[in-house]
């Protein structure tokens, strides 16, 4: 059995790398999928594929039409969602995203630091499991493989 | 034909108040639904029922079941969902609720400054329209009932 | 008990009309929806809310944001769609109404002169009945309510 | 991981064969399904395998029903859809199939001349992205591979 | 609390008559649908709506197209669906109504005389409740409304 | 609005009653349904309905699927289920409706003794809200209905 | 793309045989499932797992249970199903399978003698293809895998 | 084809166990799931993995959380459940995960020992098919691969 694990949350720090590095080490059966983790890509992508657009409101627009797309293929595809708040950014796709998975009856690991428990407060009690760390989670789905 | 509304987003001002006050003058036939608009009693509705929690995370989690199961019935009773954005708090679990919305397959109307179009950009784009004002909203929901 | 019937097709003659007259002199226990049949303001709706837009690609963009969330609304709350075809016009707004209404499980009447079977041959496969006249349409519907 | 796209569109000329050339350039992981592309034969499918039938419409009903099986056989298997209309034909079928994959929830890229931008107003808005050729299609499934 | 109740199975007796005079009788809080009962007119619908139709299939066809629409809008509205089987007739297309009630979540009763257990086997296990009359039918149904 | 609340739990006592009872007092615009409250006769509805069983087993057989029938019914129609776990009983039945309204999306509130906390831990966690009496069930029900 | 593929039908002669036979002269990608195809075998499947049972109908229950399991599992895998209905036997097994398939949106094939149209009337609307051979079902599902 | 069996059932003896050694020497092309079968882990998972908790009661809290994502993700990807009961333990997390497969549409295999029939009259009903031993329950999946 292998798990197609999607990690939601924001592009600003290399915190996919290490937990993906961390699965590595711990030889987890897992495919990690994710939003486009070059952050000025993201923003760019709408205008790299349909070229110049009029304005900003228009640009961001472009780029999250096709950034919603992969997220849509990639969650539809997902068995098990992740997602990361930190302290900064508004984060609020991240948000989205996870409620998304909460309809759709996706198992969501929430991954916060402890003094946003009070913002975060509806959203973890609708995760399946809030934890602190990167390695938490990995460990959360270590535990999944084993039986004993 | 009656619609059943449900309004997502902070709990700070009267917005809600506002809406359903132009709503009524515009003789809509709606009616509305929304989280607790009492902010104090949102957060103390845990203790409220339960008694008093060990401490200020525990508080947090019982209120937010209790928030998060008025949310559900509501949700799943709403026709369509409107969700406001405003320039002060995190409002993640507005943004959760709208996620929500979006994989069940609800309408969703996003309210919401136009300063705030980057931060939202992905939302906005999944939501079947974005408006900057309530009056907006209601427009667009008179407009459902017009022929002409 | 009374059926909620979404009326698909074009809006540049009065053949709604025409059919809710019919239906109101067969005594039908029936509501209809409709997109708003005035074509000039279906093309202005996003304008006329959200205010003027840049060029004719966003007034559209804007225009059929408003009209797809009605569309939503009132799909999601029918019992019956009817679709009807006619000659000029493309008409892929009433096509994709009909792929929406199929995949929803809402059962389909199709009304199409025999001329444009072979154009329609899918989507007449597709649908429940297909039909010629409103009037045989509206017969169909009419044998739902009989038992004798 | 692998994905496997529906080719919704007419099927007049080679433009699924072209993009499928450059798909194969690009090295993409992806498997492509698509209705018969040899037009006649979509046309003859009915009688070719039930038998003479008795008049035009039989033939074209013969013919469609085949033709909706495998689209159904395909869209169910489908993880991603594009749907490209093109300046003549109806191209009803097309609307039909991409407001099926709307309907059940699976991503859309729409490829149109900006020419149709006005009849095809309604389906833009729908789909997650909107293109003008086959080779931004591409770009955009790119996109959904790559992390950097 | 009241409970639509869709009654499938054959048409060429009252058997749905002498239920519905019962479950008034009963003062039960239902309403019933069915199919056309007037088994003559069940079978001429096609014609009756479209016209003469070239040849019996043909005729069939028309019917059946119209008979399964009625029997869509009832299902997908019926809380509640009855079945009953007797011992002449092919009465398949009851066995379908009642396979899609299954695969609806619709809960089942069926009626059978005892001597066509073996042939409905399979069936029966898949029903909630299996009976051999009417009035058995509408004790289980009473039962639902009681409380002690 | 109006809510329809289904009692899932042991039927030896008269809890229902009293919450029933208290839910009058303060007024909440909600209908309750549950199972049949007479413990005896839910054990001989098999044989009062189907007449006498061969042996213990099948009067279990006959009067669990009468039962199933009517949990199906109401457990469809329920915008919020509540589920009372005392000390004495298996109550498995209890359970297995509680984890099929958790399948099915429908809000779950528990109301148990806090001594059977590691019994029922995995359920708690599943449920939108615990409790440990009527009162607090009805209260958090109460501000469902509340604005401030 | 392999496509799986259930057999429905009665069990009494080897017409899955042929099928199978000739899908492996043609080469398709293709599995097939099926019922238990030993006609005595599927009816004392009950008998032989769980032991003897007091009586015939109860001997029916415990092999239509676990026939039915089977059915359930192969028909949740199938990407498409063939109901095959032949002049003797009741087979609304095969009936209530095929009502299943629909309700479940798998694209159902119908393989039926000419002279079976009327009974069949209302199945045969409701399936995809209609066809009287096994070979003409066989060519329907390679015109699935074929682009020319 | 190879199927996904999840094991649902108490975890204090080795049921599991003999069950897969079974199922190996029948040579089934089966995978099992189960829940963490080393008990006391399942009971310290949450203070293993998120650290020491204030008290029981939240130690508990985080123990069924990690279970539950584990059970939840297993469930989503079984093809087939096993529930056993024996006579010891309250179980009521079997029930409940029992009620779930139901509600999923996953068919589900009941393993108990006969004296426990009334308690479960209700789940036996709901089950596709009853048994007393892990052996007729593998009998019962070594059916569903035969063909004669």
């Amino acid at each position: 059995m292998k798990l197609m694990i999607y990690l939601a949350g924001q592009i600003h720090d290399s915190w996919r790398e290490d937990l993906r590095n961390k699965a590595g080490e711990m030889k987890l059966n897992v495919d990690f999928s994710a939003p486009m983790e070059n952050h000025d890509r993201s923003d760019q992508i709408g205008e790299e594929i349909l070229g110049q657009q009029p304005n900003a409101v228009l640009k961001d627009e472009a780029a999250s039409a096709i950034n919603n797309l992969r997220t849509k293929v990639l969650l539809n595809k997902a068995d098990l969602v992740i997602a990361k708040f930190g302290e900064s950014y508004k984060q609020w796709n991240t948000a989205v995203d996870a409620g998304e998975a909460v309809a759709m009856g996706k198992p969501l690991i929430l991954i916060r630091p402890e003094k946003l428990h009070h913002a975060l407060k509806e959203l973890s009690n609708k995760a399946q499991v809030v934890v602190e760390t990167e390695e938490q989670a990995l460990q959360t789905i270590k535990y999944i493989f084993e039986s004993e």
